[in-house]
């Protein structure tokens, strides 16, 4: 399988990045193709703008349809854009390795949905879930909260289980696209662990990434 | 009243810029003090680093506790994001003005949320919701979407409401700091209108300002 990693976070030493390094040793070690793409380590641009586009559809500047304009004209995108789309489009698998801020993900990441999955080649107009454009790909979000589980339930402080508090990026996002959501794999509590909890982690990430290419569980299939 | 106005649109011809000034000019005319956050006019920075920081408390680098730590220091941030949380510390009302983009707010305005909303000064540890640190303000998001509003229904595509696909906002975010939070402001299919119709969401939008300083309806409150 061709999978792409996409990571966010600032420090080699986070959990989040052992992580990821876990997921990528077991794909490869299986035999997978690994593509990442480490977002800070890149000094990815995450804001929307004019600039991102080669060419311009002329008109009032609709962010939205000048990402379908720049689609149907040879992919007329800034060159960072364009790299991460091809990315994507190779990939087989995309999986998200990210902290857990403000119920959601970092700026940087919510940048990369914002530039990257673009009207015209992730969805289009009468073109979005079970039609959306990326159908027959597969994501799967790795998220790392510092608030203790009991947080969140739908009677808990936050209101909510974080599978819910997911919903923008799972269905709004994955599914809006066509993407098949494999189980997200959460750690909760992460700044109060042992060592040991942390090897056990580390571990259980690594047979839900096995799990997640040889039997994947979904949250959402089309 | 002193308000903040936090804008998150690159174009000035858009229907948040629009309805951004018309809010702001609404607020004038009361004799409100308006100050405003143009965050693609000021190139906000929306990725949170080390760099953030002109004191660091030593050890892993954790960029929650490395916010308590420079809160605690004299607020040891970087200029723009102490600038941002002056702005706020003086607010008693913050109106964000935003399109939707994947059920959110773009990642600039993710990053103004990651970056401002410091611990220390906006929550502390067991200082969260009732006890958040922003406690006595209060919050109103207007937002813009693109879709049409049957879509944002439980059994709908989105398979939620737009208040509902915003609670990592309004309670993740709003709340968890302690804000009330007032009722949205919401616009669907905004590529759609005819002349009348928007300006008819300007005038809506101008009587929802009145009605948010003179007699606020809250979608939660402290």
């Amino acid at each position: 399988m061709n999978i792409l990693v996409v990571y966010a976070h600032h420090e080699p030493g986070s959990l989040v990045a052992s992580l990821k390094n876990v997921g990528i040793s077991t794909l490869q070690s299986m035999g997978h193709e690994v593509y990442e793409s480490d977002l800070y380590g890149i000094g990815f641009h995450p804001i929307a703008n004019k600039y991102d586009f080669s060419t311009l559809g002329g008109g009032h500047f609709n962010y939205m349809l000048e990402q379908k304009h720049a689609t149907d004209n040879s992919w007329g995108f800034s060159p960072d854009i364009v790299e991460q789309m091809q990315r994507l489009q190779q990939a087989e698998l995309v999986i998200f390795y990210t902290p857990i801020w403000w119920f959601s993900v970092p700026a940087i990441m919510k940048g990369w949905f914002d530039r990257v999955l673009t009207m015209g080649f992730a969805w289009d107009a009468g073109k979005i879930y079970e039609e959306g454009l990326l159908r027959g790909k597969k994501a799967m979000l790795v998220g790392v909260a510092g608030g203790p589980e009991e947080y969140y339930q739908p009677l808990g402080r936050h209101k909510a289980t974080l599978r819910q508090i997911m919903h923008p990026i799972f269905h709004g996002t994955f599914s809006f696209c066509g993407l098949d959501v494999l189980d997200p794999f959460f750690v909760f509590s992460s700044l109060n662990k042992t060592p040991e909890e942390y090897a056990g982690i580390l571990d259980s990430h690594k047979a839900s990434i096995e799990q997640a290419v040889n039997n994947p569980k979904y949250l959402s299939k089309f």
